[in-house]
């Protein structure tokens, strides 16, 4: 995959913005890279929030450029020893602690099922390195800011061209988290969950469109019924259910939050049945 | 209007920074224009909040460089029949549903007092395109993001020299809202409002300069009293009035939340009598 | 010290991102020098919270390239007497109002222990400008946002080569703010201020790892004891002392935030006797 000076480097962190932690990655990147195209992706994961923070990246990181890299320093086992590893899929690059933030992008590439935590074989078009070569780590590593020392100066290295096998050993499995899977019952009925809120307040679910059993679906979620797919936001009553933009069922509530109206949280479910 | 790989291209958005909805719209942008030098205008408009947008907007745009390209996407009735536009100005071009948004450059540009929501006529040097060419859309268009769809990919393709007209057919007249008016009432009385509260808490209203009777002038706010303008944050008491970076007299408070202390909201009146 | 068109400039301000003044000012900055790369270090800056600004700087600037320009604008006298200025060290320029903001990068450079606000001569290696030439000013200067009237403009012209001299005179010294010292008592006791507080809750104080008698130490922060230093977040007891990654000691709490927990302030002491 072709790397250049000019290569773009995405951020996915927890660390927020009232500090100088991103700042001083991005002083880190462009020391070693002054060309680098240096991308937020989020700052405000949750901190330590691992699921949060894979489910963001796989929003987004298909809109990306082919050869983009993406670091992801949501890592609350910094320090221990937990891997730092570099995934190179069919389009990007990934710098991440082995803690499961790449869950969904290893399920995109070679999906099963299994619904436990694990070490995950990697499929095909899938290479993984473990980063344990300190020749590209700042010369001083924190043991509290792996994202400084280790993870940018690789990244900007990268982008730089420098071979994957120059960073570690090759390794064959990452750890994955469970994605949370639609529940099949029966007589049709699809049991899902609310897997992110985003800042509208809409809940965003892992049901997917081709899940439905048609648009005359009845949804019940927070103990409100919703008997129809909307095409869009001002479609549709005040609550209403819509295909979003990643692919997802969405539920939304026009001009106004869904999550606060219905006291929904991560994980709840929502039960959709055939009319 | 000369444009380059280089261009610049402003984001406004009410997305916030919490999920990757921003992240995906530059991913779409430097897919297709790896150069493009994409600067955030801002993400906190609150959630649909049209007004707000089209003032912040107002207050930042005219400070970058000839050829500009401002993407606006606060837009509630994405998906509905609401028109998404390009508006080229003699110093920008701006794209944006045809919402609102647009209020204060149409105004700029060509002044009214029309008190009500209206489709207004363009003026001399401004023109405007309703997007209506899928030819540079993305493939799939989500009918929830056409930030990410069709905003994005249209000022990357505008941002490369594609002629204005090849995204769509010229239009005459643009929707604007109601931009709030300064009252004058007899004896020299002005009664205007408060447009825009910023992050200190200082009170924006839309009187500007050359409205006020002169120096002495009485400003009544909140059941408080304002002798005089002060220069500066430093100089005058406690409450201070003052004429602000973008122009409009603004109520301050010294080391403090001029909104909090008052317990001012948007759209709150304030007096002002010549002394 | 080499500049350059693609030169680094950051900004560090207390604006927030929910107004238009940070994008003002890179409006600003990329009409003079197109090319600047500009880096936000930080925008949430407590308002007008001078000490934190110092702090957050000093946190995140000597990760940056030399050359590195940063501007800062917390900036509560804005439009008094205070003075503009730029200062110059071995590694990077630094453009500022002249009311403590630099005092760590002054302290870093010439080691004093005064405890009182005062006007520091400045030592071997660093050089400074009272910013009193408008000719690279805005035309028109408002009294309430030198960071885009006047600090914009000088960063950007200085990134073109513009030589030091032209923006001002030199001077001789500037305004430090007294940076919370250890306190050393009988029987090789310290006590130490709690300095910063993260996003994470960790408690950053002014006590490095050199001035603890050792990894037996004992710690008193909050009416709670730590009997020893923790190497990373994921060893030792819930709560935990660390040597974090800008050197200085840290309380964490695992998986939550020690701030919350111990009830903690910014200028909290916390004491340290020898075991």
């Amino acid at each position: 995959m072709k790397r250049s000076r000019d290569a773009i480097i995405t951020l996915t962190t927890d660390f927020g913005t009232s500090d100088a932690y991103v700042a001083a990655m991005k002083g880190v990147l462009l020391s070693i890279n002054p060309r680098a195209n240096i991308v937020d992706l989020c700052h405000d994961i949750e901190p330590q929030n691992i699921p949060q923070a894979a489910f963001v990246l796989h929003t987004a990181h298909s809109f990306f450029p082919q050869g983009t890299i993406h670091m992801v320093v949501v890592d609350p086992g910094v320090g221990s020893q937990r891997r730092a590893v570099i995934l190179r899929t069919t389009r990007a690059y990934f710098i991440a602690p082995d803690n499961g933030v790449l869950s969904y992008v290893v399920e995109e590439a070679c999906p099963t099922a299994s619904p436990q935590p694990q070490e995950r074989e990697l499929g095909l078009g899938l290479e993984a390195i473990a980063i344990t070569t300190p020749h590209f780590w700042r010369s001083s590593v924190s043991s509290t800011f792996h994202g400084r020392d280790i993870f940018a100066p690789v990244a900007a290295h990268l982008s730089l061209g420098v071979p994957l096998g120059e960073f570690g050993e090759a390794i064959s499995s990452l750890f994955v988290l469970p994605i949370p899977r639609l529940c099949r019952q029966p007589g049709g009925v699809l049991i899902g969950d609310i897997i992110h809120i985003d800042r509208f307040g809409n809940l965003i679910t892992n049901v997917r469109g081709a899940d439905l059993p048609g648009e005359g679906a009845n949804i019940e979620v927070g103990g409100h019924f919703i008997q129809s797919l909307s095409r869009f936001y001002e479609q549709g009553d005040e609550l209403l259910a819509i295909i979003g933009s990643s692919g997802y069922l969405e539920v939304s509530l026009k001009n106004g939050s869904a999550a606060a109206f219905l006291h929904s949280k991560l994980g709840d479910k929502l039960k959709i049945k055939p009319q």
